[in-house]
């Protein structure tokens, strides 16, 4: 049965580049003449080391990072690194968070386990409408192991438009849906990890890049399962024990189209492209508005809303009458959620806009009767 | 290029039914005119729930598990797990440990990190060529939270003849090598784990069912990272956070598969008939000999040796020239390993079984030369 694909807005696991679908369609019962499938290759083979060598390698260029940074492809998603982190940092007993969201909130409440887990800023007051702000994080910065940001909000279509300023305490973000959705200034932060299933591939991987320095000695809590070693897992190449094979070798083919499409600027460019069609057509809606503050919005994740339950319901079924799947906003918040992840096409940014107007423009018709 | 599809000897990740590659190849840009992948599929969509449910309600055919038991599919393979088991179940601080093997040795040393780890029978002494006497087991038993056991050393090629008696207190079974290989008797067991890489889908999911009555209330332990929280796993129908959507699916494909081929028992009798068929041709070899001793002897992985690494390297070589792969020992003992899951067939045994002969004979005649 051949049935048209659809325009997936989902917030992950998201859209996959087609090309990324075909070539792993292709190679699925025989990888390039190694006649296995890398679904069925041991880890421990010359063929598997090849996939996870590129595919770090290419991760390194697309980002920037040296041989001062590890990189790691763990499981568990970025919920088990709420923990790893704070197992893995927390030498003094005491980290900063700032609560930007709900991921960054349990994030704060998981270190809460393991030592002082302190709120240095939060914007749970205005239901995460916006990043909070900053001022007496660098401050309170000084007596921390860590900052930890999430820096890109999915549920409540945030960014952070500028990184809390430190000091020399490492800044550990969880950047899961803006992930190689736009250049990273790697010289910040000491810790960026990331869910790989918005940007970086399917669900099933978690990208931990951190700081070498940060982790020697190995974890600070003896708490921390061998698993969350992130010293250990360094030093195994991510293969401690069986790594999540076929996750790693399709994130790989995603770097590998990140890179042929021009690499991060290229696809920061894409992004805030289509973000501003969206939020353009948002903007000019009298039915229709984005929910984040303007000078919080995310390029990555649009939030929107009618006000009321019923209208959205028929935004979300005009929207799954034109072949568009995933805009429905996560049940924490209800409403809209486009998620505008790299392997989104401008073309279809521009078909949700085109809805939003319709939308708009109908409901105004209906009115006017 | 069409290569040939190699025979896969490899102990995990390891060979997948041809079936179960077609199955997703086919449906890998367009499950079932959803218009999507599987790989792009929200875990919140109704299509994506209703695959884990049907891959959750296959297994419990499959095993025999009434509501009694939780059904979870995890990430981080059973070395998460050996910290998980303490951390939910260690209630008074005390836990004994079979140790049987390598894997069993580090279950029982990360179960030290958390509490009593105790070691309540070992074959280390005598290389884990054989299950240990399980003597005093059950005496030992009536003290401790829990006896763990991995059923089926991988590495050393042993399984348990019979499981330990013990009382009252949970039997917690790493299965992985053996997983879905054949019948448990469930009631015997509170625990029961694998990493799926094995027989039961590519690696990235790790399986664990466990009896609710054993974690009501929560873990054991405060340090138990929420992900490791098998009680609210549980609730959360393995999706507290995104689970490996993909490895999920591909188990789920596993299972039908093994339905399709007439369940555990089917499978059982498949799986030693193409055991007897190699070691009939090890134990009437001159020159290979099976290691482990014959009483433990594993009806999924068979390991053997020529005594000398020359030799074993040349018989690696003509394994390779007859396109079969995996059969590599593990870098802990070297040799040779060939693990028949139950993918391999019994072609493909029959073709090892043949080789194991043919190097016998030439070196029997190279020496009468």
């Amino acid at each position: 049965m051949e049935t048209q694909r659809l325009h997936n807005f989902n917030a992950g696991p998201a859209a996959l580049p087609r090309e990324v679908l075909e070539t792993a369609q292709q190679e699925l019962l025989n990888y390039q003449g190694t006649g296995l499938s890398v679904l069925e290759m041991s880890h421990r083979s010359a063929a598997y080391q090849e996939i996870i060598d590129a595919t770090e390698a290419s991760l390194r260029r697309l980002l920037g990072l040296d041989e001062r940074w590890a990189v790691l492809f763990l499981q568990g998603g970025a919920t088990l690194e709420f923990a790893g982190v704070p197992l893995n940092l927390m030498r003094t007993g005491r980290a900063g968070y700032v609560v930007s969201g709900h991921f960054a909130q349990k994030a704060q409440e998981e270190a809460a386990r393991y030592g002082k887990s302190l709120v240095l800023a939060s914007s749970e007051s205005t239901g995460f409408d916006r990043i909070p702000s900053l001022e007496g994080v660098e401050a309170a910065a000084a007596g921390c192991d860590y900052v930890y940001i999430c820096q890109n909000n999915t549920i409540f279509g945030t960014t952070f438009s500028e990184l809390p300023a430190c000091g020399d305490t490492p800044l550990v973000a969880d950047v899961s849906s803006m992930f190689l959705g736009c250049p990273l200034d790697v010289e910040r932060y000491g810790v960026i990890y990331a869910g790989a299933q918005k940007n970086a591939g399917p669900a099933g991987t978690c990208v931990v890049c951190v700081r070498r320095e940060l982790v020697e000695g190995g974890p600070a809590l003896a708490a921390c399962p061998t698993y969350l070693n992130w010293e250990l897992e360094a030093r195994k190449g991510s293969m401690y024990n069986t790594p999540n094979t076929f996750g790693i070798y399709m994130s790989g083919l995603v770097f590998d189209w990140i890179e042929r499409q021009g690499g991060l600027a290229a696809m920061e460019a894409r992004n805030r492209a289509k973000a501003q069609v969206v939020y353009d057509a948002l903007d000019a809606s009298d039915v229709l508005h984005g929910t984040a503050e303007k000078c919080s919005r995310s390029f990555m994740n649009v939030t929107f809303t009618s006000g009321t339950p019923e209208l959205d319901a028929e935004f979300l079924s005009m929207a799954a009458a034109a072949h568009m799947t995933g805009l429905k906003g996560h049940r924490l918040v209800g409403g809209m959620r486009a998620s505008l992840y790299n392997a989104v096409t401008l073309e279809e940014a521009q078909l949700l806009a085109a809805l939003i107007d319709e939308f708009g423009s109908t409901h105004t018709r209906a009115e006017s009767h």
